[in-house]
Formats: structure tokens, C-alpha cells, sequence
């Protein structure tokens, strides 16, 4: 059998466990062009909450009823496609479910790891979306510059957890993170590579901003959005790069209550930049940034912290962690193992 | 003597004639390395409100009694600088004032006007400043490409008078611009080279931008900022780019009086790009962006819309001007001409 997860309800002041129903239904059969995968780990971030809300236009349609979206690896096992070969490990638009037929027309298409030293874990963490996300982020629209005064936010979270360990590869002397929590601080020092936290429950944020950047920032990789983005745009220094990844503390919220910026205009005066950015767009290079990626774990550079649970069961309580703040690490769920796959 | 305007006093609500005082200096001595430059024009733009602010760190600080700053068109008649030969026009940083004292070591450094086929005065519109800004902000920030759906806002003004004719030059297909009253609209389709116009004073802005825009917008070219800025951001497509020139509308508000953003986020949702630019950064390619400017010129496809004032005298009023919302054009003030002028 092939269990999947699939929408029943639209979230309404968040993800919640009872928008998704599990079902059975049948492992595909092999059609021609196609692969068939069995699925070994997916991937939960928070944009998934704008895809059950069916507000992107950067993804297929979700409809209620529907196979939930998502990115996941797994193992071809069955194949009439010449790219995608039986016993490949790919990363691809999986879907919630054990098993799903794609082929390489898929959009954004599918991927082999071409990686088989590192852990197969890794092509949805450092390999995949969120590694990519950091790498991009602060190279290509960040422009990261060695002596760079870097923010980053949401730093204990998937994405955030890689940022200050890529930017260290890449040169960068200091980069300082925000999150939640005497935990998550205490992790973005000791297993994150960060130089200082910043703890957003008990500090006061604006204040500690100035003490960590006395002379303002020149780089802020965002994560959260709202009322921290204003904050920072009135501490922006000359030139700034202000990288949208993106804004977890405005999904949940209605147009209305909204966060309305009252420093903007800083971004003129600074001649400054602000730039969201979604890694398909950029993945003609992705060889090269996963061989980037690659070389920084085996030197060392770059360590990724996964959380991973247990069975296919869990992934939408995965989801609904993200939007709880009590997630730490890149949070992906183990639905398969390469000892349960015998291609 | 050497006329020169001075700054009496700091601006309250915007820039007001009885802030400057005409007083009259000695011609200065030729001194070693410098060239002494007669000037022939120089121009007013919006950004002199905050050097009368002193509230820039760009530009040289200005205080109280000191020589307005600005920069000038004029020809060196005495020289012991290599660079800056007699008979040379240059365009620099003269200051408001009838004869100035200068090297080649300024920052951002003098240049020489190198097309002497086309009149002085482009030194100050289309080969200068405001054509470098159009064309630094179409095609390097803006990343202009011929599909796009562009918005010109303040497009009657100094930069505005010439992005639309860029734009053609560069390849745009089509090409709308925001100005306030019919004059100022018909400008734009007659003389400026845009395809359609919204007049602010009398249209239902939104509206009209949705009207114009049924699929959004992507590249805006913005000189105004504040709620009109808010407006195109709910407006903006995927990956659009909107390259912040000015924000006029912001200027003259203190901090707290400055509206607030509502729509920001759509910046993230669209992964867009928001950038402003400071020309000077650029220069180390003037002499290609002048050379590609004074070609579109020549090829009749950017015709400079200068609009001239005769005599120093005039200068506090038309920098005025510019915040009174009458300006058509690049606003130029002769000083002296090639007639008054015997090297």
C-alpha cells in the first residue's frame, strides 16, 4: 500500500493536525517516461502553510482532497525513464506519501544526489532546500563581503541553522542570530556557528541589535519579517543587503494585521537593497552549489543539524512545529530507510 | 567677483528661498595641482533638500554660511592640473557659486564632457546626473528586459523626463508614467516618450495603475515613495524589480508624519527586488554610460528635456520649484555661456 497525506481542510490561524487526513491508496504502477519512487525522508518548511492555503502561484494548484505537497529523497525502484535510474537517490516533488511516479518534466525537476559519502538525510537539509536557500541567500543575493556586520533571523530554525555556518565558509568574520529561547541560543553558539544570539523573548530586541552592531548591519538574512525587518531597516548601514527568506511572522496573519513599516524610507536613504528570492529560480547552478555544499560539510565547515522523526505518521505534526517555535535543525520525517528499500 | 550662494539657514517645511544668501567673494587664486573652472550651468535636484539638512553622509558636510553644494557644468580657465587642461568642460562638484577651484582628486571625481558636438547643458541632463541615473536604474538596478510591464513615477521630473526614452532605447516595449495635472501628462506622451499617462491630481491612482496594468507591474521606476510606493507593492508580479530613485513625497516628513507600509510582504510573496542606488557608486563605467547616453541622443532616440533658468540669481527658486511640483524636465540654471567665456 501507498499511504499518503492529503488536505482535507484549509488551515485557519495556522497549520493544524486535522487539516490532513491519511489514506491509503495504491503504489502506482510504472508508466512509460516514468520512475517510480519509494520515498525514504520528507521535508516540511513553512511555506507549506501558503500551500495548503493554495496562495502560490509558484506551485501546483492544492486542492481540497489533494495529495499534499512537499519535497522529499528517495530511491528510484522501478523505471522506464533514462535519467532518473533504477537505485538513484533523487530529490523531487514527492508529495506526502511512500511512493509516487515522477518523471524529469517535473517543475522544478528532479534531482540526483550525486553525493552518496554524505547521508541521504542530507539532500533535504545542506543538500536540498534549505542548504541551497543559505547558499544562495547570502552569496548570490546577498552578496556576502568578508567584513559584512550580518544579522540573521530565525537562526535556530532550518534554514537559519546553515546561515552563519555557510557565511563562515564563504568569509564571512562575524554573523550574530536571533531566535527564541535560552535552548535554541545556547545551540546557535555551540552547534550553529554563531558568534552571538540574541534571544527575542527575553531580550529587548532593538536594544541588543545596537549593542551587537553599534555601527548598524550590512547584512540580514530574514526569516521572520514584520515588526524585526522594520527594526533592522532603521539600522541599516550604507549599501545593505537586507535577504528576504522569509517572514514566518506574518503567514498566519490576516492583510489587515499586517505589520506596517515606518522604515522603509531608510531603505532609500542607505542605498540599500532588499530581495526575496525562491531557489528554483536559481537551480541551473545547482550542481554547483550542491558540490559547494558537499565540500563545506567534508571540511568541516558546515554541519547540519537535522531533527528527525519517525514515520510517515509524524509529518504533519512536523509541519505544525514550525509554526510553534519549538523547532530546531532542518525538521524532516524519516518515512523509509535504505534498509527498507530493496531495489 | 565670484558670485556665490550660501546656506543662511536650515530648511523648515521644505526648501524656501530665504534660506540661501547671495554674497560675493574674490575670483580664488590658481593654486598647485588645482584648476580654476568658470562656470557655465549648474542644476537643482530634490536630493539638495537634505544637504540643506546636513542629514546626508555621502556628501560633504554643509553648514550654516558655508557654499551651496552642487554640481556644475563649466570650462577650466586656468590650470596647473594635468588632468583638467585649459579649455577642458568639465562637469564636478562646483558649488553654487561663478568660479571654482578644484582637483582631480574630488570625490566622486570631476569628468570631462567628451562630446562636443552636443550642447554643454547635456552635461547637467542626459550626460549627466540625471540621465546616468535613469540609465544606472533601468538597466543595472532595474535589469530592465523588453517584456516588462514599466511604471514611471515623478516621470515629468528631471530623471523622470528621460526614463521613458531610456527604456525605448534599451528595448522596452511600453512604458507608463504618474505626473500631477494635464500639462505635465501631455508632456509625457508628446515629449517623453511615454505610451500612456496617469495624472495623480485628477485619477483614481490604484485604478488607474490596475487599468493600465490588468497583470501587474515589472520594473518600477520610482521618484516619489510613500503611499504611491505602498500601492505599486500590492501591484508588483513575480520577480519584479522596483528601483527606488527618490521619494519626494517623504522629504519634507518628519519621521513620525512618514507613512507606513502595508504591503511589503507582497515583496517577499513575489520575490521581488526593492534597491536604491547612489550614482557616484557606479562611475567607474561613466565614461560607457556616457557614451551610450550621447549615442541614444545622436540616434534621436532621448531627446533632453532641459528646462533653463537665466543667471545665478535663480538658483534658491529653482531648486524650489522642484518641491513646489511645477518642474517639467531636467531644471538647469545658466550661469555663464561659451560667449562670456575667454580661456
Amino acid at each position: 500500500m501507498n499511504k499518503q497525506w492529503r488536505l482535507k481542510k484549509r488551515p485557519v490561524a495556522g497549520p493544524s493536525e486535522d487539516c490532513f487526513e491519511l489514506v491509503e491508496a495504491d503504489i502506482p504502477e510504472l508508466e512509460p517516461g516514468k520512475a517510480l519512487i519509494k520515498t525514504w525522508y520528507l521535508g516540511v518548511a513553512p511555506v507549506m502553510l501558503r500551500y495548503m492555503q493554495n496562495e502560490t502561484d509558484f506551485e501546483s494548484a492544492l486542492g481540497l482532497g489533494d495529495l499534499m505537497l512537499g519535497r522529499g529523497v528517495g530511491q528510484v525502484v522501478a523505471s522506464d525513464c533514462p535519467t532518473l535510474p533504477v537505485g538513484a537517490l533523487v530529490q523531487a516533488r514527492i508529495g506526502w506519501q511512500e511512493y509516487a511516479l515522477i518523471d524529469d518534466q517535473q517543475v522544478p525537476a528532479p534531482f540526483i544526489l550525486r553525493h552518496g559519502d554524505l547521508p541521504a538525510s542530507h539532500g533535504l537539509s545542506s543538500l536540498g532546500p534549505s542548504g541551497f536557500t543559505a547558499l544562495i541567500g547570502l552569496r548570490e543575493i546577498g552578496q556576502l563581503k568578508p567584513n559584512d556586520a550580518i544579522l540573521v533571523s530565525g537562526a535556530a530554525g532550518g534554514v537559519g541553522s546553515q546561515a552563519a555556518q555557510v557565511a563562515k565558509a564563504l568569509g564571512a568574520k562575524r554573523v550574530v542570530g536571533i531566535a527564541g529561547g535560552p535552548t535554541k541560543c545556547a545551540e546557535l553558539i555551540n552547534s550553529m556557528g554563531y558568534d552571538a544570539a540574541i534571544d527575542y523573548q527575553s531580550e529587548d530586541v532593538p536594544a541588543s541589535i545596537d549593542a551587537h552592531f553599534p555601527e548598524g548591519i550590512d547584512l540580514f538574512f530574514d526569516n521572520v519579517g514584520g515588526v524585526l525587518l522594520d527594526d533592522v531597516l532603521a539600522r541599516i548601514r550604507r549599501r545593505a543587503r537586507i535577504v528576504i527568506c522569509g517572514s514566518i511572522s506574518e503567514y498566519l496573519l490576516p492583510p489587515s494585521e499586517r505589520h506596517r513599516f515606518a522604515n522603509l524610507q531608510n531603505l532609500g536613504r542607505q542605498d540599500a537593497r532588499m530581495e526575496a528570492f525562491f531557489i528554483f529560480d536559481y537551480l541551473e547552478n545547482h550542481r554547483e552549489y550542491s558540490d559547494c555544499l558537499a565540500d563545506f560539510i567534508r571540511e568541516g565547515l558546515l554541519t547540519p543539524v537535522e531533527h528527525l522523526s519517525e514515520g510517515i505518521e509524524t509529518l504533519p505534526g512536523a509541519l505544525c512545529d514550525l509554526y510553534r517555535g519549538n523547532n530546531i535543525g532542518v525538521r524532516i520525517v524519516r518515512v523509509a530507510s535504505e534498509a527498507d528499500t530493496h531495489v
